[in-house]
This record gives C-alpha cells, sequence and structure tokens, in this order.
C-alpha cells in the first residue's frame, strides 16, 4: 500500500507549474475568497457565507443558491489547506480561521451543519438523499477539514468533521432503526477515508463501506424515499434514464456489478475513488476489483484523447462505448480531476504506469483547458472542436466558445485550485520499501518514507523536454521506481553517467539499490511529434488525425491558421517544433505542412474543391482560446 | 400567372408513384380515419372526433390532445378530398359528410369553429394567438373544405369555412374596434387564399394579406397579449430565442424585412406560401420578392441535399447558413412538403427550373423519407445519417432510428397523404397561353387551358430512366414548357423522332407551336451517377461524397454494406447501376468499389488502420430504414 507523500515535504520547483500554482495562491484564493462574500461587483452573488451567518443565527435571511452552496466554502479551504501546508500566509490562515468559527456557530448540536437543511427546516433532513446533496456536502467538508488540519495541525475543522461523520454514523448504517440510504452524489465515502486515516476511528470507514454496500440495490430506497415525501416520478431519475432509472446516480444495480461507467461522470468517478480508498482500508478487494472493471472500462472506451471524460451534456454524463464526438462532449473539468483522483488511487493500491499516465493525461490537457492561463477565466466544457457559430447560434449546443469568469454553479473553479495547490499528491507515493515517481514535476522533496529519511531534487522541464534528472541528496537504500510514460517509444536511463538497464515492472524503471548524496539518475524520453489515430470504433475520426508530442494534445486554432479549419488537412510526419517563450505563457509549437480546401462553389457541386498548400500551426489544446474567441479543431483530416 | 391544372383532369398513371397513392387511398385514409376514432387498440387516442363531439354537445367530456388536435380531422379530409377527385368512392364520401355534418353541429352561430376553445371555454378565444393555433385549425379548415368541395361539388363544407372566415374577418383587422393580432403558426394566410380563389370573396384575400402586414411590428402583439393575460415570459418566445424573441415564430420582425429563414421550419415555408399566394393575388409584388429572398436563402444556404430543411430538434428549426449537421437535423417530413409547396407557389407566379427542382428534390428524397414502403410507419425526422447506438442511448439525441406507427402530435401522416393523393397539382401548370411540364410523374390529361382542350398522355419511368415521352390526344396550338432538371448535363429532345433545338427559357425547354393528334414529343434526360460534393463553407462534409442519380439520393445501410459505415469510402467514378424490381418496392442500385478501415487497436494509436477493399452498395435514401433497424449514411468518405 503506497501513501502519497505529505505536501509539506514537497517542494515545487516546476517550471511549467510554479506560475500557475502561484496564479492559483496569490489570485484565485483571494478571489474566490470575495466572490463567498459577494463581494464582486458583476459577479452572480454567491450567498455562500451569507447562508452560514443565516445558519448561525448571526443574520435573518432566507437560504440561497443551490443545495450544496456550502461546498464552495470547503473546496476553498481545501484548495487553502493545501496552499497552507506549503506556502505558510499567516493572514491566509486567520480569515481561514475565521471561516471555520462560523461554520462552528451554524454546526447543530448532534454535529449536523449544512445550511440548506438547517436555514429551510430540519425536520426536512435526511429525506431526499438521491438530489439534495447532504452527503456530497459532507464529503467535502471531511476533504477540507483533513487539507487544513494537515496543514495547519490546528484540530477545531477536524472535530467540526468528526461531528458530523458522528451525526451521520448515528443516523445512518445496516442497524435497525436506522436510514438504509446513500448519497445520490457520491463524496462522502472518500471524504469518510480520508478521516479515517486521520483520526483512525474504525466506524468512519466502516460508514462509508456500507454507504457503498447498499447502494443500488432494490427494493430501491431513492424509490421509498420519493414514496415517503409523495413525490411524483423524479425528472432526474425517470424521464432521463427511462430504461435504468438511477444510471446517472450509479445506483441501477449494486457496485459489484456495475462494469461500465455510466451516468454524471463526477459522480461515477467519485464513487471510484472512493470504492478505492475504502476498499484498500476496509481490505475488500472485491470493491477495489470493481472499481478497477469501471476504470478500464472508461480509459480504452470512453475517454477523450485529452483525458475527458462525459460524452453527453445531458446528464453530465458518460453515454456508452466509442461515443466520443468532438464537439458535443461534456468533458467538464471536473471530470478530468475526477478521473486523476480515481487513477492514483488505484495506483497506490497496486502500481501500473497506466494510472499515472492517465493522471498526465488528464492534467496537461482536459484539466489545465479548464483554466484560462491567467487563472480568472473557466470552462466547464471541455470540447475537443468549437466552431464559435454553431455554439452561439445552435439552442440544442451546450459548449460555451469561450472560458467564463464565474458559475452559479461553481464547481470546476475551486476544484481546479485544490488540483494545483495540492499537486503534490500526484507527483510520488511511497510504501515501506519502495517510492513511486509518478509525474516528472520539478520538485525538492524532503521526506521520510522506506524507513528512511529521504532527499533528493528532481529537476525537468515537463512538458516541453522529455529529460529528467533526480539528485539524491543523502545516502539511502529503496526501491526507486520511476514511470516510463505510455508515449515515449525508448529510453535512455543513466546513473552517474552510466548507462542502466533497468528492469520493467508494471512500467516502472526499478532503481532497486542503495543511492550515495550526490549521485545523479538521469532518464531521458524521448518527445516525438506523435500523429495519432483513433479506433475505427469510434466514429468520428475516421481519416483525421490528433497530434501529441509527450503528454501535450496539440490543437488548431483560427487565430493562426484562419477560420474554417474543417477545411485543412495536415500532412503527417511533416512537424517541426518550435519552443516560444513569449507565447500563451510559453509554448512549444508544432507546425506541419498541410492544405486548404476551399472555392465558393454551390451548396451541391460536382465540382472537386480547391487545394492550395497551408503550413499549419499547432498549439497545445490547453492553451487553446486565450487569444480571443475562435473556432479549434484537435482531430484534423489526414492529407 | 399560372395555376395547377385541376386534379380532375389528370389520371396519374405513374409506376413509381401510382403504388403509393394506392396504398394513400387504401390503406392510410382507413387507417386514419379509425385513429381519429380512437379505434386502432394500441395506438394512442386521438380524441379528434371525440372532441368534436363533445363540441356539438352530443357528449359530454373534456377536450383531450393538443390544441390544434383539430386538424387531424381537416387534413384528413383534404387527402380525402383529393382522392375523391380522381378516384370517387361513394362509401368514403358518405364517412367524410357525415363528419362534416358532425363538425357543423361543432359550428357556432358567429362562425367559430375550435373544439378547444369551444369545450374549454370561449370567452378565452383569440387572447393567445402566439401559442394556440387557433389561425392554424382555420387555415386547414379552409385547405380542407376547398379540396372537398372542389371534389364532390358538395358546397355544405365550403360554406361553413366561410362563416368561419367571416369570424376571423369579424374580430381581426385595421380597424379600431377589432383586434390586430395574427398567428403564431402560419397557415390561415395560404388557406385564406384559397377560399378566395374558390369564392370571389375579396375580404378573404384582404384579411391573409393584413395578417402578413401587421405581423412581427412593434410593439408586439404577442407581448401585449401576453401582458394581457398576465403571463410570465413565455419558455416559446423568451427562453429559446433569447437575443430574438419571436424569431422562432418569424415575428421578430416585419415579413417584407426578413431576409434569411428562421425558426420553426413549417411556420416559417407556410409563410412563405402565403406571403406568395397574397402576393400574386393581392396584387403586391413585395411580398412575393421577400418570400423569394427566404427561400433562395434556404435552397443555397439551409437545405440538405435530400431537400430536408430545418437543422435542428430544437424548435423544430432553420438554425444559420451552413450549419447542415448529418445526424442532428430536424428535417421533418412536414417542412420538405412545405418547402415543396412554397416553390411551386412561387414557380406558378414567375416559372423558372429552380422550383420544380427543388419540388423533386423534396419529393423523391426528404419526403418520401417520411413513410415506410408499405406506408404504415412515418419518420418525422429524416437525418442524412444514422447510427442508432447513439440515438437510443444519448439522451441529447431526438433523432429515431426507426419509424414510428403514429404520433401523438400526428403532422407528418396526413400531410404525407395529402402530399401523395394531391400530387397532380405539383405535375402541370398552366396560363393563357402555356403549360409547365413540371414532374416527369406519367399521366394522361385531359383539360381545359391556354383557351383551348388540351389532351395528352406522357409517359416516364422516373426516377429510374430519364426519359419522357409525350403523345399529343389531340391537335391543339400551344407552348409546352418542360423542365430541365438541374441534374441533366444535356438533354435530347425530338418531335416525332425528329430532333428540335428547343429554346432554353428559365431551366425550361420550349416549345410553341401548333400541335397534331398523334404528335410524340420525347425528352431524353441522362441519369448519370453523380458523385457530390458540398461547399466547403460546410463543416461536416469535407472529403466526403454523397451519390445521386438523377434527383435521388442514395445512402449506405448497414445491411448492405456491414456495421460502422463511418469506416468505408467510395472509390468515385466506379458506380454500376443495376435495377432490382423485387427490392424495396423496385429500386435502381449503385455499387462501387471502395474500402473499408478497421482493425481492433486500442483507443488511440499511432498505427494506421488496416484498409481492406470492399464493394459498396448504395440504396435510394428515401428507401431506407425498411429492412430492420440498422447504420444509414448519406455522406460517404472519398476514397
Amino acid at each position: 500500500m503506497y501513501r502519497s507523500l505529505p505536501l509539506k515535504d514537497i517542494h515545487i520547483t516546476d517550471p511549467f507549474f510554479t506560475a500557475r500554482i502561484d496564479t492559483a495562491r496569490q489570485v484565485t484564493i483571494p478571489y474566490m475568497w470575495e466572490t463567498l462574500n459577494d463581494r464582486i461587483p458583476g459577479v452572480a452573488p454567491s450567498h455562500c457565507i451569507e447562508n452560514f451567518e443565516i445558519a448561525a443565527g448571526l443574520k435573518q435571511g432566507e437560504f440561497h443558491g443551490f443545495w450544496f452552496q456550502d461546498t464552495d466554502l470547503w473546496k476553498w479551504l481545501e484548495g487553502v489547506g493545501y496552499s497552507l501546508a506549503t506556502h505558510p500566509d499567516a493572514e491566509l490562515e486567520k480569515t481561514a480561521d475565521a471561516a471555520i468559527d462560523l461554520a462552528e456557530k451554524a454546526q447543530q448540536p448532534d454535529g449536523y451543519l449544512d445550511t440548506y437543511y438547517i436555514i429551510k427546516g430540519l425536520d426536512k433532513r435526511f429525506t431526499n438523499l438521491r438530489d439534495n446533496h447532504e452527503m456530497y456536502v459532507a464529503g467535502h467538508m471531511f476533504e477540507a477539514a483533513v487539507a487544513y488540519y494537515q496543514a495547519t495541525g490546528k484540530r477545531k475543522i477536524l472535530d467540526m468533521a468528526c461531528r458530523v461523520a458522528d451525526c451521520f454514523d448515528a443516523n445512518f448504517g445496516p442497524e435497525e432503526g436506522k436510514l438504509h440510504g446513500y448519497p445520490g452524489h457520491q463524496e462522502i465515502e472518500l471524504g469518510l477515508a480520508k478521516l479515517y486515516q486521520v483520526t483512525g476511528e474504525e466506524r468512519y470507514i466502516k460508514l462509508a463501506k456500507y454507504f457503498l454496500d447498499v447502494r443500488g440495490h432494490q427494493p430501491h430506497y431513492y424509490d421509498e424515499e420519493s414514496l415517503k415525501r409523495g413525490d411524483k416520478p423524479s425528472f432526474w431519475g425517470q424521464l432521463r434514464y427511462p430504461q435504468a432509472p438511477y444510471t446517472y446516480n450509479q445506483a441501477h444495480k449494486p457496485v459489484r456489478e456495475q462494469k461500465e461507467a455510466n451516468g454524471h461522470s463526477v459522480r461515477q468517478l467519485y464513487m471510484l475513488s472512493g470504492m478505492a480508498d475504502v476498499g484498500e482500508m476496509a481490505g475488500d478487494p472485491t470493491l477495489v476489483e470493481a472499481a478497477e472493471t469501471v476504470f478500464q472500462n472508461i480509459i480504452h472506451k470512453q475517454m477523450y484523447i485529452t483525458g475527458g471524460v462525459g460524452s453527453t451534456h445531458e446528464g453530465e454524463a458518460f453515454s456508452f462505448d466509442y461515443d466520443l464526438p468532438p464537439e458535443r462532449c461534456y468533458t467538464e473539468t471536473c471530470a478530468s480531476i475526477a478521473l486523476a483522483m480515481t487513477a492514483s488511487r488505484l495506483n497506490r493500491i497496486q502500481p501500473n504506469s497506466c494510472y499515472g499516465d492517465t493522471v498526465e493525461r488528464a492534467l496537461y490537457n482536459g484539466i489545465l483547458s479548464g483554466v484560462s492561463l491567467d487563472g480568472t477565466k473557466y470552462f466547464y466544457i471541455n470540447p475537443l472542436e468549437v466552431w464559435p457559430d454553431r455554439c452561439l447560434r445552435r439552442q440544442d449546443m451546450a459548449v460555451d466558445p469561450e472560458r467564463q469568469g464565474w458559475f452559479g454553479c461553481a464547481c470546476c473553479p475551486p476544484n481546479v485550485l485544490r488540483t494545483l495547490t495540492g499537486l503534490g499528491a500526484y507527483i510520488y507515493a511511497a510504501n515501506e520499501d519502495g517510492l513511486l515517481v509518478d509525474q516528472y514535476i520539478a520538485s525538492q522533496v524532503k521526506t521520510h518514507a522506506c524507513g528512511q529519511d529521504i532527499a533528493f531534487t528532481m529537476e525537468a522541464n515537463f512538458p516541453w523536454q522529455g529529460n529528467v534528472k533526480i539528485t539524491m541528496d543523502s545516502a539511502t537504500t529503496f526501491k526507486l521506481m520511476l514511470r516510463k510514460p505510455y508515449w515515449a517509444a525508448n529510453h535512455s536511463l543513466t546513473v552517474n553517467g552510466e548507462k542502466v538497464e533497468a528492469a520493467l515492472e508494471n512500467g516502472y524503471l526499478i532503481l532497486d539499490r542503495a543511492f550515495a548524496a550526490g549521485d545523479v539518475i538521469e532518464l531521458a524520453l524521448p518527445m516525438e511529434v506523435r500523429f495519432m489515430n483513433a479506433s475505427s470504433r469510434v466514429p468520428n475520426y475516421v481519416g483525421k488525425t490528433a497530434l501529441m508530442r509527450g503528454p501535450v494534445v496539440y490543437c488548431l486554432e483560427q487565430v493562426d491558421n484562419g477560420g474554417q479549419l474543417w477545411n485543412l488537412a495536415v500532412e503527417t510526419g511533416s512537424a517541426q517544433v518550435e519552443h516560444h517563450a513569449d507565447l500563451l505563457c510559453g509554448v512549444t509549437t508544432i507546425t506541419c505542412q498541410g492544405q486548404r480546401e476551399a472555392g465558393d462553389s454551390d451548396l451541391y457541386t460536382q465540382q472537386l474543391p480547391d487545394v492550395q498548400p497551408q503550413q499549419l500551426t499547432f498549439v497545445p489544446y490547453y492553451a487553446w482560446g486565450n487569444r480571443g474567441m475562435g473556432e479549434m479543431m484537435v482531430w484534423v483530416h489526414r492529407k
């Protein structure tokens, strides 16, 4: 069993990510705090802090916002916790402490803490688990509590979280007299797992396992609950999935019987994350296996090349195998984050490079595309092809052609925040004798792992160059495991300049040996431009190619190549690579020979179009849409 | 000014259409009558006749169905009228007479006849013209009345129609004290025009012109009407088209200022039909010009190759120029019929082959595809590409992968019925000295036109063969005008076997001369297989081709070519043509050399797919989906 190295032990020095993390810390955290307090002119008020004030009895008023509005605070606090772990900031800590004090005032005597029901009426709590997110809110609160406690050592929020967990434990479980329900939006499972890890309280992991065990059984809890409320058939449960009610919530059958990804993508992947955590911590391999089955279905049949998942905006959901339309995807930023969460958890149980590969794919593509380079604008939906006219003028398109400033349902911005400030957790993991290097994000490590103090420095310039250099800062003996990415056709590994033939185990290059202080391990991974093809089972991409270099997916933008990108075709094999320090905060571009079909023919004609040669410029997908509104395309015709 | 020849004067003998018209007469008319009477087990009750019984005071009960449910009867009756004109049927006439008697009992003293408001409360009539279709119902009643009167000579339904029209005339118009409103769903305009033609009553054409003249002016009638009702902003008017309210209804600006097709396709095209009729009959060329402008926009920028129109199911609507996605179209059967209606009306004003070309394109493709070969199942939506998995498993798809038996909103089946039984109206038109042959549908004509009795026989075997033979049955002198279709690269015209160089005027070959009885005019139009390309302005079809032969668009079906049609590519220029009398009720197929990409690769791979040669079989688009559910594709990769 591997664990991520503590955030405090990792000092990220990566040229690519440092600026982004700094933006998250210096821009996003204060900006979000202002939005939570409704102090940004022109931005729709969040009411989040106000709801806590009302719930705490400090103010009169009604609840406003979504029923999960509390999570805006909890996700912010989680991001703040990760940030404080590596960048102490007394002023920020004071602000966070005050927010925690406020939330504590709203907490009920039995531990319950959800401002929606505290304000609307506690008699209604636990009556609509399917739709109303109480457990989802709690899960985010637990994650925030653990993050903040680990960063600051302050127990107050952790104790509050335990009281919330105790309240759920008192009300839910297999025992008679308790409710036998489970969340409509999964999240509490992995929150409880974190709380268990920190507190050692067995009841928490047992409760998390219970929520997974009872899920999707018949007679259906959501139906019974709904009947008790006297509801008409639910729009979400019935109308959207008439053939399989509760597929949307992954509650259409017991979790161990689910073999394919279904329904709401973030719910699906939070559930898999929870199944991995709980399966491991509660010692139930059947949960891990079930999570693994669905995860493999996703990465082999339902994942976009960008690491985006969720092929349809209806239900923000997975659709079915090989259904991956480029301009009608949902591919929510949060879902790619959740995919990375699932992958890194499965990796800690049974390391395999496919997990780190997936984290990397999502991170450098479908997650980073969710936020503008200046850190202030966001995509929920990350399409692989955008024709702005279609987005703006068709009533059936959900895709925004431009990133937006803030969302009423603000799930993605804080999710990006916590991913960036907590990035260290994805880089390394260790168990008693081995240390995994999963992401080549430059950083200095000083930690206790594999039974000894370990210190080293990793230099890298990902995603632009494939050379990694690890310098040992102390004498140690352990098993160093370096992920060999799927995109590297070969590799060269040296120790102190001498070539080493390392064994390849589950996709990791293994150096199991003693290291002296000053030892230099160098891994060279060739970053060739790769012209990727999609499986012929996918209908949209025949005759098209997507360019990748290292982990980065590239795209064409109108600003570089002119409009009507669909008329362009690329000559595969003609790639020129160049780094531009001043373009899009520093990117390596690819230029290729290509052509453009054109001509102003009739709508339908026997005449073949004119073809003109044109040089094509590809930029990293994550950086698209930072130079004004225009067309974008990942999958391009092959010449 | 040209007029269609009376249906009674045309005896259709066409091998292609006769069977279809027979099916309409023998199967559809009785089946529909049973559905109107709720006597088909397993089919959702229509309540249409029951609504009339309740409105007539013969029965107690509530109104059921859509607020335009009456049109089920009126469209049926229109189709019956056309059928009786050429195929007298005493039993059917008796049934129809009884239905008319019933409707007459429901008609109010002031002429009002709409069972929805008669049952729901007459005080509410005329209070929601935008949504509630009173004028649409009346328009269909007028069309039915004229058709039935012209077929049977019975005035009762015509008199009833005049009383309905008088009621509208008494309540609507520019005069003070009258309402200044106009229909949310256009149709009454062309109904009034027909009524004017038959009755000569000037008030009717004046009223029709008024409805067009006041449309879309500010302050907006729908807003004022809505305020009077105390409504919240309308879902249809506001939510769907927030930037341009009432675009959906083509009421966003005055009709003469509208330059592009917009909003609900059938509304748009019924309006253009009405504008053509009213412009001509009321002597206002500005109305005709405005209709022509929008019509040209449609056929050059917003029409599918099948003659389908309406690129989005949201609002069953036009979207914008060159937005023509193949699997997300709406392309309602009714809209293609309405396109043909508009085209034939514009043609009667200023003949040009582009109109007959459009009628022909719609007729042999997007209209006929709407009905199964056995005449019992229907498509509302006629997509150009179908992947059944996507239709069935994505929640955001509106397309049915199979024709359905009947629809709650049963607009398309009766629309197909009236088109087939009234087909004669599309074939010929005449004015004082010329006779247009617009469609090469074999038929015998005995009529009075161009100031004389004219009789001739047209033999043809469209759409499979391009040879047309017209034999004069009497001595005459007139200008015979034969449409030269857009798809014919050349032509050969002979009279009594001798080659004739006929002038080509506005796309018509002109024979302005005396004909003797027994004269034989032969027109040969070569039907080559044409590999069509779409304009490079359309994003979806680069590198793809659609096969046509004569007026027929072809497609690939899974049943002939295996699944994953997207992996096929066709070698242009390799076409073999063969007629199969026993396939799909007799079709000419096209086989081509081609290839299939295949292989069971990873989802994303650098490996190029395997390519195997494969012969491809194309069948007429209109005939697809008659051999079980499977994939279909019109636009195919070019090899």
